[in-house]
């Protein structure tokens, strides 16, 4: 096959263009970077940690430690880049710090919230306040939770809430996703309901399971119309593994711990794991009602009693007929359950009125070790 | 570089042309659609709920809600586009449901199977028959498992049986596999074993483990003839994780919940969790004997005594020798217990009489809630 | 477009030309398999296995059986193509094997180490000296384990070590890689941690959570500079699940059971699982001190006392202030605990004194079953 050579000039000449370019690209560069400083916010954030009391399931209430009260905690909404200050009140009788988790912290270590490693021991102290300042340098699902005594307040009292990071240049997937949906899946010991101090050792048994801290059928449906694209950002907040089966779709398994697979693969069967972060997208494609539920089976129950726990139903809203029979008939909906109507708001710190827990009576007030 | 370009007539001639070719291929593909629904068969079955009493283990007896009167199910063998009626007649005691694990239910999700969600709670009320109606729109390894009580129906009594979906089309790897393997893994709780409406609750404690509802040494060895392609089509049936691990032979993974991963990747051990229906092909060249095994160690146990629970062996054709100590010598044979003679006979409903129970003695038959 | 073809001929005079070609690769071939097989090492290695006592947390000393007296077992490193024997000798008080996990074994089943199934059972007997012999076929992380009993003596007595692999072909992530970090997660149930024969049973719960057989704070820093490319790998050595996070960094998957994925993809919590040995690469681009853990709560405490169990603390040579409340101020560095010193030492089997037991005395010699 006949070769054909481009010509290229070799001589001094090509210095002065090279340089020339050098210099155009370093001006351009630091005109985008100033841009992106624009860009990149500074927000500040306050939260409280208070003891209250929630339902969990009809048949079970837990002490909490609750930031702002709720559990999930709020959302925190931030555009990668943006500069973050929150200021933590710890109004409860026991120490505290937040770790955020899946977070760089890119020198900036001692913002990582662990006693004894980045910050003084045993952490915030009831009455104080601390500040964490970080950058939201990794774009994603993300979340936040106590770092003290991780057995007892992240297991099973409620130290959680999520964080979802815009991406700065969010790809042809993330642009796609018509309803978002955060799902902190976690577990519950009911022995220790009431005593704040105890439970969550390798012995006890969790025997309550929820999402977003509600057992089924506290939980909500997942409303949907057709069309929609659904992103479940599924976060393993406790000590349980739960293997979410959704009926009548696939999940695309798309992102982990934030990022986006390269090439994403579909599933009917996800198994969420502690600590995981990770987002399947569904194609809300196949009209009707549809049970999406923890299969490993006792984690469907209350305490063994079938259905309960990690169960929601997807509605959607042109195919939910009035069946008498339907178990959800007549159930007072709350969009925002799944943090879905908070996800439309902006960047902000944003509470759920309905994570709120009711203050503890004096009956219900009791410390352990 | 020298610049090529083909010359196109640009004339109101090649209108023409693409007019015929559209007309073509829109007979073409009307044909071909034709052809494919005249393929899709309509398949109608029956089924029976029994409660009988399996084997389990050697030292252990179990009473179970059996499809067909068998642990596992009948095989459900049908081809992509499938129509099928499955006609179920309740002769248990307690009501039931089938949940038909995998497939989409396209405008028809209330053949899903779920009490109160798709079919009126509590399900198919003893002696009642129930017609489901479905099409198998996606290809691959599904299942099917009762939907009521999940905890004590699928999780330990045994309401599971295993669907396949043959591809409308096959892929290179689909075609190349010479022998289907079909592993159910489950797990069990002798201390419910003898009652039915017990067990399961999330603090109750699985001490036997099995593969297609059998605990070494009454499970089967996988016989192969070297250079066999294996699909190993796992199933998480129960509440246990099952860490399976294959010697001598590494596991493509390359199916996930039926369908097939851009890319299969190679391990030895593969977790398979609950609601999970995953398959590997495995490349039979190393002539041998060699134990498949859950690496979760006490799976491997009969209620502690080791060997028992989820363990096979992979037996060549061509190198088994009658050494005296092996634990299989004089072994019976059945070829069918992991269904890989069934699945050559075409489409249908396949029974196996070993799967089959025995009928409960009145001292056996008892009922707790 | 024009197309251009060269031409070839095709007269009797190319089938002289091939044959010589073909002559010529053949005996290039056969002189690279002698260089290979020259360079293929035969390594012949001694080990005993000893009934010793070893500290796993400060409040837990446990009896176990030990490779070369110590737990994890000694480091065996190879090249790919090296055949390898290894001489047992059981100086214990119950009958045990060798299992390689993860070497195919190839023509040399009787060499995989399964009693009852490829050598006699029960085992090697007490006093009794065996031989393996294998050849490092698959390259990457492995790792050798007691194949009798194995919810005993694979679970909670410590019979475990790691196998390096060096391919003969690295990669070019193999070769960026400066430090070498081998992790055995397991797990321990204190109730036996004084007899023999005892423990392992599926209704036994572990309450102590280790890397490489030590509790936090008993296990030791990942020290790194600046720059270094970390390789960790992460061996379900017990019987728990352990989902590993790392603080301040991802870790880019890319090694499942000893080979590499296509397609690497990186997460800041993996689900390490008995039986699996995979691999992931961490760049030390972050300066400071970070925790690693295991997220399932329990497993982050000694017997329900957090911080404990699966803990390890990142240290940057660089950042590391000395903080007078960090954890681990004063802490006595070893830097071998992690096996990165012997994995610089070549080829060889190497013991490390730090994991090594003391005697048993009379009053924790005991025997169950």
């Amino acid at each position: 096959m006949q070769a054909v050579q481009s010509t290229h000039p070799h001589g001094h000449g090509k210095h002065i263009y090279r340089s020339l370019f050098v210099a155009v690209v370093a001006v351009l560069t630091l005109g985008l970077l100033s841009v992106n400083q624009a860009l990149a916010a500074k927000r500040e954030f306050n939260m409280t940690i208070e003891e209250v009391r929630i339902q969990v399931a009809p048949d079970l209430k837990y002490n909490v430690f609750a930031f702002d009260g709720q559990v999930p905690g709020p959302l925190i909404h931030v555009k990668q880049g943006d500069e973050v200050t929150v200021h933590v009140t710890n109004n409860t009788s026991l120490p505290h710090t937040i770790h955020w988790h899946g977070f760089y912290q890119t020198d900036n270590w001692r913002n990582d919230g662990v006693p004894g490693v980045t910050q003084p021991g045993p952490g915030i102290q009831p009455g104080d306040t601390y500040t964490y300042h970080w950058i939201a340098e990794k774009p994603g699902t993300m979340w936040y939770h106590c770092h003290v005594n991780v057995n007892e307040h992240a297991e099973i009292r409620g130290m959680w809430g999520p964080i979802v990071v815009d991406p700065k240049h969010p790809s042809e997937l993330d642009k796609s996703v018509t309803k978002d949906v955060i799902m902190m899946l976690s577990s519950w010991e009911s022995k220790f309901a009431d005593k704040f101090g105890t439970g969550g050792k390798p012995t006890d048994v969790a025997d309550y399971f929820s999402m977003n801290a509600k057992s089924f059928p506290l939980t909500q449906p997942i409303r949907v119309k057709k069309g929609d694209v659904l992103r479940i950002r599924f976060i393993g907040a406790g000590e349980s593994l739960h293997a979410i089966h959704s009926h009548g779709h696939d999940m695309l398994v798309a992102y982990k711990d934030g990022l986006q697979l390269k090439d994403p693969y579909p599933v009917d069967t996800v198994l969420v794991y502690p600590g995981s972060h990770n987002d399947v997208i569904m194609h809300m494609n196949n009209s009707g009602r549809f049970i999406m539920h923890d299969h490993i089976d006792p984690h469907s129950t209350n305490n063994g009693k079938y259905p309960g726990g990690a169960i929601t139903i997807i509605e959607y809203t042109d195919s939910n007929p009035k069946d008498d029979w339907y178990v959800w008939n007549g159930k007072k909906y709350d969009p925002d359950f799944f943090y879905s109507e908070s996800m439309k708001k902006g960047y902000g710190l944003f509470d759920h009125d309905a994570f709120k827990g009711e203050p503890l009576t004096r009956r219900h007030h009791h410390r352990g070790r």
